[in-house]
C-alpha cells in the first residue's frame, strides 16, 4: 500500500480542484493507494459530498492553518505548525506517508523539502525541473528551473543524472538523451559554466549525453533531459508558459500549443531530496492534481529516491 | 549625402536578396543615400539587369573573395583581404562609407567590428541585440543575445544605456522602459549577476529602469529594452525564433506569430563600436536588407555613435 499526502489547501482553487483530482485518480487507479487529504476537514468533507464521493482509500488529516501564497516561507513554516504544509512534511518525515504533494506556497514547500526531508547524501543541490511539451506529443524535462540560480559545473552534472533517472524510471523514456542548453552547438561554445560542464557531462558514463542544444531545440525532441542553471531555465520556462496565454488570447486552437497549458502537468518533483516531494503550480486543476498523485505513486513504487542514492554513490 | 556599404555576398541568397533590398530601399527613399554594393561585380550587375534597375545612387565595389559561413572568422578576415567583409571594414575604417551592413559570416563581422572599427572609449564591451515582436505590433529590444556570454553588472548597465539610446533615437520609442530579465519580479531576486546589476540600473539616471521582468514578460511590452547576459539572451532569442518555425509547420496563420519571422527585421547593429555596423541574419530576405539599410541611414543621420560617446562620458 502506497500512502500519499496531499495538501488540500494549496493552489488557487483549494480545495475544489484537489478534491476533484483525488476523485479522478481513485476512479481510474487500482486500490493500492491511500491518500491523506491534509487540510480543513469541513471544507474537504463539503467538497467530497458535493461530488458524492467516498472511498476507503482516503483519510482526512485535519489542519487548522494555511500558509498563504504571499507569506515568507521560513517564517510561515515555523509559526504555522498546524498548517497543511507543515503537517504534510511532518507526516513525511515520520514515515506516515511515502510522498507529499502541494500546489501551495512554493517557497514553503522548498524549505520543507530541503530542511524537513533533507538532501540525499552526495547530492550537492537538489533541483526542480519542468515538463516541456514537444510537437510529437512527448514530454521533455528542463532542469533546473529556478531553485539554483547560480550553478557550478558539478551541479549541472548532477541535474543531468537526476533528470535522466526521472525520465527513465518515471516517464519511461528509454536511455534518455541529455542536452546541455547552450548558445551554440559546438563543443567549446558557451559561458564559463557551460564550457566547464560540457567535458564533465561528456565523461559521465551514467548518462546519454548528446552535446549542446540551443534555444531553438528546447521545443523539439532533440534532448529528453535539458540541463541548465536555474536562472536560464526559469526564464525559458516562463517564456514557454506565456506562449499558451498568447495562443488562448488570440483564439488559436492547435493541438500542440494546447499542450503548453502547463497547469495540466501539475508539478515536477524536487529531485535530490530523500523522499518524493512534488510542488504543483498554483493554478493546478483537477488533471494536474491527478497527474501529481500518479507521479508520486510511480516514484514510491519504483523506489526512486533509493535509486538516486545508489547512482550517486 | 549618407554613404552605406552593403556586403552583397553575405546571406543565404546572395546577391539576389541584397540586390532586391537595395532596389526596394531606393524606390521608396529620398535621394540623399549612396549605397556601395560590395561584392562580385558580374553577379551584382547581372542581378541589377534582371531587375532592370539602375540608379546614380549605387556604386559597385568589386571584390574577388567571399568569406563563407563556416570559415574561421579571424583567419578568414586575415587571409581574404579582398573579401567583401574585409573590404567593407576597410572602407568604413577609412571613412569612405558611413556604415557597413552584412548578412554574412557573423563571427567575421564581429571580429571586424571589434578590431577594425574599435569600441567607443568608455564602453567595456559592445553588445548585440535582437528585436522582439510584441502583441501590440511594437518592437522590443533584447540585449545581449550572444556576444557576451558572461557578463559583469557594469556590462548590463551599459547594455541598458546603449539599448535605451537605440530605442529612443532609432526606434523612436519615447523614454524607453528598461527591464532586467530575471527569475522573479521583486528586487533582490536573481542570480548573483542580476542581484548586483539591479541597484546599478536603479541608480542610473540616464535610463528609465522599471525593475525586473520575467520570462513571461519578454513577449509583452512591459519593457522596451530588456537586458541580460548574452547566454540567457541567446537562448531566449533562439527559442522565440523557433516558435515561428513551429507556427508555420502547423499552418497557423496569425498576425502576431507571423511577426516572429525574424528574417524580416534584418539585423540589429553592434552597439558600442565607433561606427554603425549591422550584422544581418543569414536568411535575410529583401525586406531585411531594406530595413537594415534604413536603420543604418537613421543611425548615421542621428549621429548615433556620437550620441553614445557623449552619454558614456
Amino acid at each position: 500500500m502506497i500512502t500519499i499526502g496531499l495538501d488540500m489547501m494549496g493552489g488557487d482553487f483549494a480545495p475544489i480542484q484537489a478534491v476533484k483530482g483525488v476523485i479522478s485518480f481513485l476512479q481510474e487507479s487500482p486500490n493500492d493507494t491511500r491518500i491523506f487529504l491534509i487540510g480543513d476537514e469541513t471544507s474537504i468533507l463539503s467538497e467530497l459530498e458535493k461530488n458524492n464521493f467516498n472511498s476507503p482509500n482516503i483519510s482526512i488529516v485535519h489542519t487548522s492553518q494555511v500558509i498563504e501564497m504571499h507569506e515568507h516561507p521560513t517564517k510561515a513554516l515555523k509559526e504555522k505548525q498546524d498548517s497543511s504544509i507543515a503537517v504534510g512534511f511532518h507526516l513525511l518525515a515520520t514515515e506516515k506517508i511515502d510522498a507529499f504533494i502541494s500546489a501551495g506556497n512554493t517557497g514553503a514547500m522548498m524549505v520543507g523539502a530541503l530542511f524537513s526531508i533533507k538532501t540525499i547524501e552526495g547530492i550537492i543541490r537538489p533541483t526542480i525541473g519542468a515538463y516541456i511539451p514537444r510537437e510529437d506529443g512527448s514530454l521533455g524535462l528542463l532542469l533546473d528551473v529556478g531553485l539554483n540560480a547560480d550553478c557550478k559545473p558539478e551541479n549541472l552534472n548532477q541535474f543531468a543524472m537526476l533528470g535522466s533517472l526521472f525520465a527513465s524510471q518515471i516517464l519511461k523514456i528509454e536511455n534518455p538523451k541529455v542536452g546541455l542548453v547552450n548558445l551554440g552547438e559546438e563543443e567549446g561554445k558557451g559561458n564559463l559554466l557551460a564550457q566547464a560542464a560540457y567535458p564533465i557531462l561528456k565523461e559521465n558514463a551514467q548518462i546519454n549525453f548528446i552535446g549542446n542544444i540551443e534555444g531553438r531545440d528546447v521545443l523539439l525532441n532533440k534532448a529528453d533531459v535539458m540541463v541548465c542553471d536555474g536562472f536560464t531555465g526559469n526564464v525559458v520556462l516562463k517564456l514557454a508558459e506565456s506562449i499558451y496565454d498568447i495562443v488562448k488570447r488570440r483564439k488559436i486552437n492547435d493541438a500542440y500549443f494546447n499542450q503548453f497549458n502547463f497547469e495540466v502537468y501539475g508539478g515536477v518533483p524536487v529531485l535530490g531530496v530523500a523522499k518524493p516531494v512534488i510542488i504543483g503550480h498554483g493554478i493546478s486543476g483537477e488533471n494536474a492534481f491527478k497527474n501529481m498523485i500518479s507521479i508520486a505513486c510511480k516514484m514510491v513504487d519504483a523506489d526512486f529516491t533509493g535509486k538516486i542514492k545508489t547512482s550517486v554513490l
